[in-house]
Parts: C-alpha cells; sequence; structure tokens
C-alpha cells in the first residue's frame, strides 16, 4: 500500500472499530448471525446456479464440432458390439457392417438428440438434494475410482477400504458446496466383484441421502442392487419415480468400440429403472487425439452413439451427456488431470452438452499433487472454477481427488468444500440493478455520510446473502494468525473430519430397513454395524 | 476406474512402453528436447495472448455502469483537488463548485476517453520484455506493498527489506510467465520516504529488465529518481522514448475524494515521461458500495477522473485504467484478497476497461492464507484464471502475495509461476482447425492403426507446442512419488530460490553505469554491492 493507502486503511480500522462497538452486539453478534443456517433460496451459494459466462468455443467452432461428429458416425462407428447391442442399434437404424463396426447415418442421430430425455431431476434419497439438470444450472460432486486413500497425517498413500467410502460419504452428507455423491473409491478390502460392487453401493446409499452415482462390473451385479435400492426407496415404484442412484457406465473403450462388460451393464441398469451416465473417457494423445479439439470430436461422437443406444434400448431413458476426456502428459504418456489443458478441454465439452441441450457431465478438480498443497489449491481451483463458469452440469471429480484420481483425501473433502463455496459464489457472477449500481448510496456515503460504507444499510443487507465465507479456510491476519500459534488449513480439516466422522451417522435409512438388508443378504454385506455407529 | 478403464489402461501403458522403445531415444530424448528453449512464437504460452472467453458481466450491464458512472461524475465529483489540479481540471471543463468539490460533465468524459492514449507499450530494459497494452492481450506480473517476507522455513512472517525486493526482481526476471515487475514490498529497513523510494526503484530497476512499477511518496521524490532513470536509459530522449519504469499511483481515496501527495506524483511523474497507473482501490463494504456493482461503477468513475487529470495535463500521456476495488470480509470489516468476489469484481473490472477500450489493469492472485498451501493455491488459481479469461491486460498482485497483501513470498513467487503458466495456457483456449479437428487422424487410427494415439505425428507434433508443462509442479504417480521421498512442491521452490539467487545478478545496467550511479548518489544507495554479487 502507498502512505496514502496506509493512511485510509488505518482510519477505516478505527471506523470499523467505532462502527462495531456502536451497534448492538458488534463482532461476536454478527458471528453468531453468520453462524445460523441461512434460508436456502437467500443463501449466497446454492446448487443450480447458473453458469455460461465463459465458454472456450464459439458458436462456429461447436458447430463444427458438431460436424465432424456426425462424419466420424457416419463413416468409422464403433467396433466390439455386443450382440443385444448390435440387435437394437440396427432397429434404431445403425448400419452393421462386414468389417465388425456399425455405422450411424446423421438421421438417427439427429432424430436421437432430439428425443432424448433432458431437463429432468437426478433424486436425492432426501428430496432437499434433489437435482435438476437443466440449461447451464451447475452441480459440484464426487467421482472416481481411485485405489488409494490420502494419509495427511502420515503423508503417505495406503489401499482403500469399504468404510472409507462410507466415511467418505457421511462427509459429503454436511458439505454444502458439494451437491451429489459419485462413488470415490473402490474398496480395496473386497476383492470379489460381486461384492465389491455390492458394497460400494450399499456404503454409498447409506452414508449420505444425496444423490448417489456407482458402477457395476458386469451385468450380474445390477440384479441384487436393484433388489436393495427398491427395499430402500420402499418398493420398486418408488424408486423408478424418484431414482436417487445413477449408474457410471463407462460403456466405450476409446477410440470408439464398444465396452462389452459394460453395455451388459447398462442394458440391466436402463431396464431396472437407474439413469446412466454415459461416460466417454479418453484420453488426449493416447486413446484420444492430442489436439484438444479432436478430443472434443471424439468424446462427443462416443457419447452420442450411447444416448443412441440407450434410447434404442428405452426411448427418452434419462441419460447423462457424459464426454470426459482425460489428457495425458505427452512426455510420459501419464495422465495429467491437474493440467490447464483438462479445463479447458472440460469446459469445452459443457458446451457441447449445451450446444446439443442434453445434461452434460465432466470431470474438474482433479490434481496431479498426491498432496493437499499449494499445486492441489490452484489445480482443483482453476479446473473447477472453468468448469463451473462454463455452465456444466455436473462436475465430477470436482472434490478430494488427488494424483490425477488414483488417491482420494477426506480433508481434500473438507477443504475442497470451501473451494468449491468459491467457485459458486463466481458461478453466480453480479447482479445489476438499480440497486446494486448504488448510485444513491455512494452519492449519500460522499455528500451526506461518514465518507465510508461500514455501518451502511446496503453493507448489512448484503453480508448475508451476497457474500460467501469459507468454512475451514483462513483469514486472520498476520498478527492474529500468529497469536493463534500459526495455524494450518490441513490441521483444521483433519480435526472437522474426526469430529464428523465421530459423530455423524445418517439415519435417513432407518435401522429397521437396514436390519432387513443384513437379514436379507446376509454375510454379503461387509461394512460392519461398529464402522456405522453400531 | 472401471475394471474396463482398468484393462485399457494396462494394455495402454504396453503399448506406450513399446513405442518408447521403438521410438529413437525414448522418454529421456523427449525429456532433453523438452528442456531445450522453444522459439518464443512457438512455445504453449507466452505473454499478450488473447483473453476474454469470459465475462461476468453482459453488454447492457457495461453500458447501465457506464451511466452510472457518468451520473455519478456529474453530481457527485470528486473532493480534495490541490491548486493545479483544480486548474488544470477546470480549464480541460470539469466545474468547480462552493462545496469544494469538482465536477465532469458528460462531454468531457466522453471526450477523454476517445482521445486517451491506448494500444501503447510499456517497455522493458531489454526489448524482449516490452508489452504491448492493447484489446484483450493479457500479462501477469507482481505489485503491492507487503511490509513483511513470508519465510517459509520457519514459517514465520518478518519485516521486508531492500533487499528481498531486489532478490524477488532477479528470480522474476528468470520466471517467464511473470511478464513485469512492479515493486512488490516496502523496504522496512529504510525509513526516510525519500531514501525508500529511491532505494525501491533502484532495485527493481538493478534486479530484472522486465518492466518496472513503482510508487513514489510525495512529488518531490520524483526528480532523483528520473535522474537515475535516464541515466540507465543512456539520456532522458532515450527514457522518453521507451520509459521502463511505470508509476502505481494511488490518486484517489476513495470514496471520491482525490489524494493530494499522490497528485504531487502524478503530475511529476507525467512531467517526467513515466507513464501512470491511475490506481483506485476503494474497499467493496469499506470504501466502496458493498454491492459489487456499485463497487465497480465507483471504481471506473474514480479512474475516469484520474484519466480526464491525466489528459488535461499533457493529452495523450499513457496511462492504465486501473479500476483495483478490493473486497472486505464483511464480518470483520478486513480485506479479503482471495475471496470468490474479488476474483468477479476484477473480471468486470476488466470488461469496463473494454468497454471504453482502454489499456486495463486490476489486481488478482491474492489470498488471505499466510503461507503457500492449498487455499492459498486455489485462491490464486480463481482469481489469475478469471482474470485471465477476462481478457484483463495486466493482472497485477498476480504471484508471490500473501495474506491479503501484507506479506510476500519468494517461494510463492516460483511456484505461482508453474501456476500463471497454467492460466496462460487456459487463456490460449482451444484452436479449432480441420486439422486440429482430427477426423483423419481418428479415422485412421481406428481404421488402420494400432487403436491409440501414442506414436501418433500429431501427438508428437504437438507435445511441445499446445501443452503446458510444469517447473515445480509433481506430476508423479504415487508409486514414484513414494520411491522419490514423497518430494514436496515447497521444498522444490526453496532449493530453486536459493539456486537462482546464488547464481543470477543481473548485468542489464552494466557495472561502469552503477559505479557512477553509485558516485552520484553516494549514501542514497542503501543496497550494498556484496548483495549485488560483488
Amino acid at each position: 500500500m502507498s502512505v496514502a493507502l496506509e493512511k485510509q486503511d488505518a482510519a477505516l480500522k478505527d471506523a470499523a472499530a467505532d462502527q462495531r462497538s456502536r451497534r448492538s452486539g458488534g463482532r461476536e453478534a454478527r458471528r453468531a448471525m453468520r453462524a445460523a443456517p441461512l434460508a436456502d433460496d437467500i443463501r449466497p451459494v446454492r446448487a443450480g446456479l447458473e453458469g455460461g459466462s465463459y465458454g472456450p468455443l464459439k458458436q462456429n467452432d461447436q458447430e463444427r464440432i458438431h460436424e465432424a461428429v456426425l462424419t466420424l458416425l457416419e463413416t468409422v462407428g464403433f467396433a466390439n458390439a455386443i450382440p443385444s447391442c448390435i440387435e437394437a442399434l440396427t432397429k434404431a437404424g445403425a448400419i452393421y457392417a462386414d468389417d465388425g463396426r456399425i455405422r450411424f447415418p446423421r438421421g438417427l442421430v439427429m432424430d436421437t438428440i432430439k428425443k432424448a430425455a433432458r431437463n429432468f431431476t437426478l433424486h436425492g434419497q432426501d428430496p432437499r438434494h434433489d437435482m435438476l439438470i437443466q440449461g447451464k444450472r451447475v452441480h459440484y460432486g464426487t467421482a472416481g475410482a481411485a485405489v488409494h486413500l490420502v494419509d495427511v497425517e502420515k503423508r503417505e498413500y495406503r489401499e482403500s477400504l469399504v468404510q472409507d467410502i462410507y466415511d467418505a460419504a457421511r462427509l459429503v452428507e454436511g458439505l454444502d458446496n458439494i451437491h451429489f455423491f459419485q462413488r470415490p473409491m473402490v474398496p480395496r478390502d473386497i476383492p470379489d466383484p460381486l461384492e465389491m460392487d455390492f458394497n460400494t453401493l450399499y456404503a454409498c446409499v447409506m452414508g449420505t441421502s444425496k444423490h448417489v452415482g456407482t458402477s457395476f462390473t458386469v451385468r450380474e451385479n445390477v440384479q441384487p442392487a436393484l433388489e436393495m435400492l427398491y427395499a430402500i426407496a420402499g418398493g420398486e415404484e418408488n424408486f423408478r419415480a424418484r431414482p436417487f442412484v445413477s449408474n457410471s457406465n463407462c460403456f466405450v473403450v476409446p477410440p470408439m468400440k464398444f465396452a462389452e462388460d459394460a453395455c451388459g451393464v447398462l442394458e440391466a441398469c436402463v431396464d431396472g429403472g437407474i439413469p446412466i451416465l454415459l461416460l466417454s473417457a479418453g484420453q488426449a494423445g493416447a486413446t484420444a487425439p492430442a489436439a484438444i479439439a479432436g478430443a472434443v470430436v471424439q468424446a462427443v461422437a462416443e457419447v452420442l452413439v450411447g444416448l443412441v443406444y440407450v434410447n434404442a434400448i428405452k426411448p427418452g431413458h434419462p441419460a447423462i451427456f457424459g464426454t470426459w476426456p482425460f489428457v495425458s502428459d505427452l512426455r510420459t504418456g501419464a495422465m495429467s488431470g491437474g493440467s490447464a489443458e483438462q479445463a479447458v478441454l472440460t469446459s469445452a465439452c459443457a458446451q457441447m452438452a449445451q450446444f446439443y441441450d442434453l445434461p452434460g457431465g465432466s470431470a474438474a478438480g482433479m490434481t496431479d499433487s498426491k498432496l493437499p498443497d499449494i499445486q492441489s489449491g490452484y489445480e482443483k481451483g482453476i479446473t473447477d472454477v472453468m468448469a463451473g463458469l462454463a455452465g456444466l452440469n455436473l462436475v465430477y471429480e470436482s472434490a478430494g481427488m488427488h494424483a490425477s484420481l488414483l488417491g482420494f483425501c477426506l480433508e481434500s473433502l473438507i477443504i475442497d468444500n470451501d473451494m468449491l463455496g468459491h467457485c459458486l459464489r463466481c458461478v453466480r457472477g453480479i447482479e445489476v440493478t438499480d440497486e446494486a449500481l448504488s448510485i444513491d448510496t455512494i452519492t449519500e456515503v460522499c455528500m451526506n455520510g461518514p465518507g465510508h460504507y461500514l455501518g451502511n444499510e446496503q453493507t448489512l443487507r448484503l453480508m448475508q446473502t451476497e457474500y460467501f465465507y469459507p468454512a475451514v479456510g483462513d483469514r486472520f491476519s498476520p498478527k492474529e494468525w500468529n497469536e493463534k500459534g500459526r495455524p494450518d488449513i490441513l490441521q483444521r480439516a483433519i480435526i472437522e473430519k474426526k469430529r464428523v466422522l465421530a459423530e455423524r451417522f445418517p439415519r435417513h435409512v432407518p435401522k429397521l430397513l437396514d436390519d432387513k438388508l443384513r437379514a436379507r443378504f446376509g454375510e454379503m454385506i461387509k461394512l460392519p454395524r461398529s464402522g456405522m455407529g453400531g
């Protein structure tokens, strides 16, 4: 600060202190006021805020990408379709050729886009957590299949367990800026694929009443899961009316081949009433073109094939346009989830979903860093805020993830919730109304007022509704920080994690119902009662 | 990852290894290739990339802000003008009234905007660092007046010294993604204002050949500085032709009052040929309205007054539209530089500069966190990338800053250089050409090729020109990271800082010239030769 600014600053601090002592209660009262939860509709940030103020692709770029996609679907198509898939697709108008590839006429693709489900709700077990997936409404959530849990106290990676999934779900249950919970880790303590799929889902739906996403290894694993979900919903009809679980489905092995097992899962989920996240996870420079535009083209082409597939089986079944390309570090071929290229790639995918007016989901918030550090902060911040500003409907992987999806960290989940609050506040943008333009306020303060805005009616009013405050983020002055023993954000997150995990045992699934599930599935349920609050 | 994806991943790793062994030299050769510097015009990121793909304000919002600004300048105007300012402004058409305020008719403001300098260059001592300030071209740099240096090894704040300023300048000299160096700290070891101003500037211009920004406390301090600058330039005419220093000038005490000392400095700098950064540093909720739109209105009004002032003294003198409002944490009244509100506020200011087609500068990259940690990472990342995407010409404070401008950190400077590389890569955006759309590449790989893009000609070509690689950022796999002793980014930055500071003693100002300066200014120069490499 210049000397003039320093003087101004000192004067302001005096004025602020003065205001504080004059206003009834002062700083402590305002702190208490902040601690009280706000009504949902006046909170500074919330699920479903509208993005769209950023977009790396111009309209003409989007049209060219679309045109390239149609060309590829007509001429290259997909390999490795399973018989049921070939049957459904050819019946719908796709062409199965001698070279074993199935190709898609433009009319079929365009017709599918026109008729596909859009503007639908992804439900929570608790309707407060329902997400209307529409336009440029933004929701942040977890995802992934990390094989490690990051132990920040020991600074080491250990294998992830089913208890970790349940713990992550319980944390997410109380983190306002994480709107859905797709399973972020695989339970390495449950090697059997059927038991792994079943327990992953069980840990998720018992841990949180928010919308859950999960995977299945093979078609046969869907049935027991459906039985559990129908039971929790109080009947199949209830689940079909408000499906609170979606299936994250890697139906494609990029470039342009069907994943046979995943196709079986897809068919079973559509049949059972589970919404599908059509996930194309190519990696630019490895399984997708290194050119960012080309990676978008391939991802869009692949997901449109999935959309044709779902709609061929069941017209209008809810499906998420999951163009989800990753990025390679081209020096090594390894994935780089925290890269800048990832940020623009994901944002471009958000725009392509909007181009088709389809519900879009893609990945951001990944980082290459192994621990919650400054690198993970900026990599997560940049990718997550750009995805939100681009109006991506569902930002997967947005919290907790490290090491380019190989490690998940519970402390990061808590810190990232703050960061996502920042992102949402950025997505909310700037209100420009006569009142907000503040001509009268400025005039009054300058001409008749105290020369500052500290006690101004406008300031007090906007404090709660327009400004976002972090929960664990630190805004102390260096002096306060020093006096308080130089607190560390990671230490605060560790303490908060331990507090929540010791106290929060969600009971949205009543114990009686859980007893019934345990009676029905017996040994199949591996998460011990002791880990669920007894 | 699903099992299908895992299989795919394993197959890819095999293929990648295969490619590596087949291509001459393999991974090490590619690493060596990366280590060689690229020609400036094919580097993936560089100074002056064009932003503009993000903007929180719609066109109509900008027009309403402009209209509110004109109303305020007509009706409220400015208090506290010094006599020379009153004389210049009234001569230009402003109206000085009985209430001591000076008001600005619309015609005068619009005329000034029309005639003001735009599309000019901010020079470096080395022409390689010249910055053309135009349109939505983005440049990142430092700024500030921190009173502390952050000692990351001791985790403490100590008073900043003139040597720290010189060291920061030396580091910036070699950091490609930091394009200019405005003095980030005040030398607390030099209490006398004249000596402080002089030595601050001396430390900056001796430490880096990039464009420098600095402040002066009072008018009288400008003359000796000019004498030094003219000497370095090899004559007054040379400096006036290529001024490599600009004056960061807080001519306004918000709301809407002149800062008397700074006005004196402004007049002396205009007279001496130094470009002016017209800096309005209100703080929303304290010295500016809490409504974000209102804070923008006030900042624009204030800077336009500065523009009228500069152009009244010397028409067409280069001035930067420095709408630079900060944000309060309204719970305490303290500044929150890392807040989300700051990110949207700064981006809106970038748009208003573009609205007037004036060279814009504002602040981003500040953080409330005291140390380089995950919070500082996401706060810096979010604010810096949004400022860049908004096409802000000069992003001040973008690197090294902590504790809402109270602490500066040399290690963060090094890490932030990586982060700004990410930001610039995001600003660069996505190239959509026939080649980039990759129809042929995808077709070839799927129909006739190996089924992946690892060895593809396109991949190898784009590796160096389209992908940004961090210098200290970590992309190891958890396994490699573990084998390498779990390296920490902060440790890497500490080592790099020490290496550079031990080795780099810039000599763009020849020793002979420095001898002359020391002979001329004698005791006035406080930075010892020993701290400058002897």
